[in-house]
């Protein structure tokens, strides 16, 4: 199995062409200014940190030379239009998450997070070395752009509830702020899901406007302050097993660039995605401890609610393959790559993890 | 919680003065050669590749003119004198395992694996936004050489044995092939630990010199061919939870690069470091079942082992840390984000890994 080379091979070709008319040197190291729009608010530091970290590491690299100036959302476009800024070229590239365009097509789901889908590592083994890269870039082309990871959050917390979920039953009628296809499975079980921005999560929480959020996880909920409006925390968040951020490059803007930019942005963008997640692997248990002395009540959702779940978002996959052969041939390469990533999961890691967890609580 | 920038960082002065006295487009680029001696044979393909990827990025980040040459053990100098080679400039860096070296100062064990500690994504996390890479680069030192995160086998099995292991008396005068602490813990509980290098272990277990022998996990064991001499395959690899591999630095060596050359390097080396785990997570599902295909036994390994193993392995830390401060110092950290990282691990990973392994198996 070779590592996909998605940069460094795409447009390599105008790239050598374009050098015959340009002399060596301004070839090799033209000034580039580029715009990076991100979906994400300077406040989620951690995710916005990370295309920071990229720009800055490309910068580094070109000795100043390719320029990545990143945005936050609002700055250039809204969050939600940071891909549609990238296909119009108002932008060169974005980091952003492709499941904030299922509304589009469903597929783009698959290019961050599905319900009982990959987990992180399998998600970063199916992007690199399974078919991910492959079929995603191929979708993406008629969208005018490619993509490369851009960050993942690991798993997210199953979110915010004001009265305890004992049963699916519980769930009925609730008003609970979730975004996406995690919100077309609460709604086959009885959720009325919300669409709410980060900033408007506390108040409706806090009015009773709505009974239950999700955001991400402990680190970034607890600066949102949810826990003082909402008193039990659910886990797993089965509609985010992990869930990866994207950078998007519009396609002609890429093929423009010298080979040599192309393979430090490549490089740049590993980084950020290594780094965003072993960030989030540090905070996360240090802020979760802090949610609990604060009075936060942690439940893990009970089995028929996963169960539940489940058959729920599987049957929504079932009903989207129908009618989608694109979200299809994807799905069904997620599908054999999880159930084979799992069947090795369990042998090595989890009875590892499972080991490490009880010896801890023995103490 | 601040990412480190160790190459960044280091020796930034010492550039900046080296270009006063260079013409301006030699300074920003020059023509460096390296030499990168490999631990590892080219047979350990994805280890070894892993190097190849952090050359080629290099190399292509710089238009060519940062060029570091990749070789394998034995090219230069045998695989377990590739730090020695680093710190005495015979080459300017290395790809290597910190644990090779525990026989100079058992610290070396915690840069890449010691029994019973962090997992994979707990360990980067520890490097770049815990104290891992500061307190381990500041015991480097010593050695004349700072280290960068070189890839992760992720999980390892716990090795082959020609007989089941029931109890921990099944192990008494077992001969296995077993390197570093695991062997020394392995020894606290009977084992006769054999130093081999891969090549022969599998005479040595074919002709029943010895009685077992761990090497990597199931795609770099299977290429070994040990299935065909011994028919139990134990897990988990409880002396490596991950095993983190190395980029090592000569520190003059170091210095004296351009500041862009050391940016390109450290995220060539992120992009290494991400690949390689992302590659064993692709291989090893299919290598797994292609190993009990062909005739392997799966076994866990029981408990009173596990339980005796996680016993004699702190006891040794406390006989080391009594005698080595350094090493105690390093340890002690290791342990905070040990209990830290796996009082949050079991919240939301265990769980979610904990369902999709159960959903799998009722398919």
């Amino acid at each position: 199995m070779k590592r996909r080379d998605f940069l460094t091979a795409a447009g390599a070709g105008v790239a050598a062409s374009t050098a015959v008319a340009m002399p060596a040197i301004a070839q090799s190291a033209p000034e580039v200014k580029w715009r990076c729009t991100s979906s994400f608010p300077k406040s989620l530091d951690t995710i916005y940190g990370a295309a920071e970290l990229m720009s800055k590491t490309v910068a580094e690299a070109t000795d100043g030379k390719f320029q990545i100036q990143v945005f936050a959302a609002g700055e250039i476009v809204p969050g939600l239009q940071a891909l549609d800024a990238t296909q119009n070229k108002t932008v060169e590239m974005c980091h952003s998450a492709s499941y904030y365009y299922v509304g589009k097509d469903p597929t783009f789901g698959l290019g961050t997070a599905i319900p009982f889908s990959l987990n992180t590592r399998q998600t970063n083994a199916w992007f690199l070395y399974g078919n991910g890269l492959t079929l995603l870039n191929d979708f993406y082309k008629k969208y005018g752009v490619s993509m490369l990871p851009g960050g993942n959050t690991g798993g997210q917390m199953g979110g915010w509830f004001r009265k305890e979920i004992k049963t699916v039953a519980d769930l009925q009628g609730l008003k609970m702020r979730i975004a996406g296809m995690g919100g077309q499975v609460m709604a086959k079980l009885g959720v009325v899901p919300q669409q709410l921005a980060g900033g408007d999560i506390y108040p409706a929480l806090e009015k009773g406007t709505i009974d239950a959020a999700e955001w991400v996880g402990p680190y970034d909920d607890e600066r949102l302050g949810l826990y003082k409006v909402a008193q039990y925390y659910y886990y797993p968040g089965w509609w985010e097993g992990c869930a990866a951020l994207n950078f998007f490059f519009n396609l002609e803007e890429l093929e423009k660039l010298p080979k040599s930019y192309r393979a430090a942005l490549t490089a740049a963008c590993a980084r950020a995605n290594e780094s965003m997640l072993a960030s989030y692997d540090a905070k996360n248990p240090i802020a979760i401890q802090s949610l609990v002395k604060s009075g936060t009540q942690l439940r893990r959702y009970p089995n028929d609610v996963l169960d539940a779940a489940y058959k729920a978002a599987h049957s929504l996959y079932d009903e989207i393959s129908a009618k989608n052969p694109e979200f299809k041939k994807i799905w069904e390469d997620v599908k054999v790559f999880r159930n084979n990533g799992y069947l090795w999961w369990q042998i090595v890691e989890f009875t590892y993890d499972d080991y490490m967890v009880r010896a801890r609580a023995r103490g």
